[in-house]
C-alpha cells in the first residue's frame, strides 16, 4: 500500500511543523490563490522570477514549483536559472506543463526545460501530459481536447520512464505514476476545474509535500489526497465555483485527522 | 427590440455547451478574476501574452479580449500581433482601453493599437471612451474625471462611427451602440465599482458572448445584462465588497432562466 | 496622545470623501487584494509600474505605494522613476521591502532604492527590518528567522534615524517609529499573517492615509488600527484564511466608529 490516512496526515503535520519555504516561479494568474493554499496548508510560499536572484532563493528553499501557464522569454530564463539551481542542491523540483501542446512556444519550452533538467514529478492534466509525450516521440503538436483517463495513464508511463520521474495526473480519478507503479486517488468534485487554478494548486501542494517525504511518489499522492479532499469538503457548502475557492482555503487549513481517515480513497 | 430574456439565456446555454476558448491579454490586478468569471459562465479562458506564441493562441480562440490594465512595452508588442491575428481570423476583437486619459503612455497606445486593427467592440467606463474620442479629435490629453451618461453617450456615438464598431459603456445604466442605434441596459448594483475589475470581467464576458452570436451589438447587450444581473443578485446576499466578489462568481454560475425574466432591464 | 478613535475616523472619512489616487508599483501576488483594500477603504487604487508612464501616474496621484515583492530589472526601473517623481511633487511615498535579506538583488535594489529617495515611511515585517538596518551596517546578508518585537524595535529606531522617515513594522504588537516617538497599536488577530499579502495591504492603507493626513507618523499608526480592527472583526467569523480575506474586505468597508471606539488599542 503506497500510503493511508495515517501518512497523509503525519506529513500534513509536518509541513505545518516545518514550515517549508517552498519557491514557486508560477503565472500571474494563480499566484494569490496557491500562496495562500500554501499559507493555509502549513508551508511557506515565496515568489520570485528574477534571473538576477533565483538561485539565491532556491538557495534557502526546500522546494521547487516551476509553471508555464504566463511564460514568456525573461521568466524562462529564471526557470532554467532556478531548475539548474535545484538540481544541484537536490531540493524537488515539481514541473506544471501549463497548455503544453497549445502554441509551439508551449512545447519548444517544455523540451528545452525537461531536457536541461529532470524534474522529480510532472504534474498536469490528462491533456498536457499526452502533449508531453508526443513532444517526445516527433508526433504533431496541437491542442489536446480533454483525453480518456486510459490515454492519459499510457501517456502517464511513457513519460515517467523516459524522464526517469513521478507523473502526477489531476482529473477526476487523479493517477501517480513512478516507472511501473500506478496509484489511483478517487478524492475531489466536480465543480473543482471551474476553479481558476486549482490545478496550479495541486503543484505547488505537491511541492511541500515532497519538501517533507523523501518518496516523491508518496509526496505526490498525498498531495492530491488533501487537494481532493479540501476540494469535496468545500464544495458541501459551496454555492459555486467563487464560494468554492474560499471554502477550499478555509478546508486546507481546518483539515483533520478524522476528515482524512472518513473520506480519503486511494486506489493502490 | 434588441434582446430579450429568451435571446441572453439561449446566448449563455451556447457558452455553456460550446465552452468558447477566450483569448485574453488584460491586467495583472484582474486575471484570476476575470479567468474564474468565464469559467463561472461557462467559456475557457485562456492567458497568454508573450510575442512568440499569441498568433498560436489566437488560432485556436474564438475570441480575442485585450486590456491595457498593466501595460508595458512587450505586452503591447504582444496585443498589436494578437489583434492582426485575429483579425485576419475574422473572430470578435474587444478592446478595453483601462485609464486612457490618465497618461500619455496610455493615449498613445490606444490610437497605435485602434490604427491597426479595428476592434468588434470597445467597452469601456464613461471617463474612458471620452479620452478616447478626444484622441481622435486632437484635443486635450488629460485625465476626465466621472462623466454624465449624457456626454457618455454623445462620445460612443462618435467613436461608433469612427471605429465602425460597438461601444459598450459601463455605469449605473450601461449603453450600448452601434451606428445610430442605443440601448440602455438597467441592470447592477452600487456596489460594484468598488470590486476591482469588474470592468475587465465585463469586457472578457462581452468577448465570450461576442463567441456565441454573430452580432457584436446583440452580444454586447446581452453580457452586461448578465454582468448587471450577477451582480444585483450577488448583492443581495453581499456584506460587503469582498463577498461581493465572490458572490458574483457563484451567481454567474448558477444564473437560471427564471432570473433573467424576472429582472432583465433593456431599455431599447 | 498620537492618535485616538476620533482622529483614526476622521481620516477615514476623508479617505471615503476624497477618494485619494493611491499609485501602487506592488508584486503580482497581492495586486488585487490590495486594490480592492484600497476601494473598501475608500481610495482609489492604480497600478502602473511601465517606465514610460509612471512619472505621468505619479502626477495626478495623492501618494505613492513601493513593494518589492516580485522584483524584476524593468520594474526596478519604473520604482527609480517613480519614487523622483513622488519626491519631487512632494507627495507622501511608502516602501514596503518585501524578502530583503532574502537573496543579494532585494538587498541590493533597497540600498539603491533607498539611497535615491528618502521614503516618507518604511513599512515591513521585524525580519525584513532588521534586514534593512544590516544593510547600512554592512553586516552579514541573509535571511532572518522571525524575531523579537525587541530587536526589531531598536533596528526600527536605527533606520528610522538613518533615513529620517518615519518605520512601520507588522507583528502581533505593531511598532510606530519616529525620531524617538514609538507607539504600538496591538489590534489584529492571529490568523493573518496566514492570508498572503496583508502585509503589502498594510502599505497601500498606509499610503491612503498618509495621503489625507500631514503627519506620516499618525497616518502609519491610524493604518495599523484600521487594518488590525478590520482583521479582527473578520476573524471573529472567518473560518480559515479564505474567508478571513473575503471578510477582511468587507470590515473595511463597513468599519464604523463605534467598532473604532470600542476595539481601538493604542498604547503610546
Amino acid at each position: 500500500m503506497s500510503t493511508n490516512a495515517k501518512i497523509v496526515f503525519d506529513d500534513l503535520v509536518k509541513i505545518r511543523q516545518q514550515k517549508p519555504l517552498i519557491h514557486n516561479i508560477t503565472n500571474y494568474v494563480v499566484m494569490n490563490n496557491t500562496a495562500n493554499a500554501l499559507l493555509s496548508l502549513g508551508a511557506s510560499p515565496v515568489m520570485a522570477h528574477a534571473v538576477e536572484e533565483v538561485a539565491d532563493m532556491v538557495k534557502i528553499a526546500s522546494a521547487l514549483a516551476v509553471n508555464i501557464g504566463t511564460l514568456s522569454k525573461h521568466w524562462i530564463e529564471g526557470m532554467k536559472i532556478a531548475m539548474r539551481a535545484a538540481a544541484d542542491r537536490g531540493i524537488p523540483i515539481v514541473f506544471d506543463p501549463v497548455g503544453v501542446g497549445a502554441t509551439p512556444y508551449r512545447n519548444e519550452t517544455c523540451e528545452e526545460l525537461l531536457s536541461l533538467v529532470k524534474p522529480t514529478i510532472i504534474r498536469g492534466n490528462p491533456s498536457e501530459i499526452m502533449a508531453l509525450v508526443k513532444l517526445n516521440s516527433a508526433s504533431t503538436r496541437g491542442v489536446d481536447s480533454t483525453e480518456s483517463s486510459d490515454a492519459a495513464l499510457e501517456s502517464a508511463l511513457k513519460l515517467a520512464r523516459y524522464h526517469n520521474c513521478v507523473v502526477s495526473v489531476s482529473g477526476e480519478i487523479d493517477l501517480i505514476v513512478e516507472g511501473e507503479k500506478v496509484v489511483r486517488v478517487a478524492n475531489g468534485d466536480a465543480m473543482m476545474p471551474l476553479v481558476t487554478g486549482l490545478g496550479c494548486t495541486a503543484t505547488c501542494i505537491t511541492a511541500a509535500f515532497a519538501a517533507v517525504n523523501d518518496s516523491p511518489f508518496i509526496a505526490a499522492i498525498n498531495a492530491m489526497v488533501i487537494m481532493g479532499l479540501a476540494g469535496e469538503i468545500a464544495a458541501e457548502e459551496a454555492l459555486g465555483p467563487g464560494s468554492l475557492q474560499v471554502d477550499f482555503i478555509d478546508s486546507l487549513y481546518t483539515m483533520e485527522r478524522e476528515q482524512i481517515e472518513m473520506r480519503i480513497k486511494v486506489l493502490d
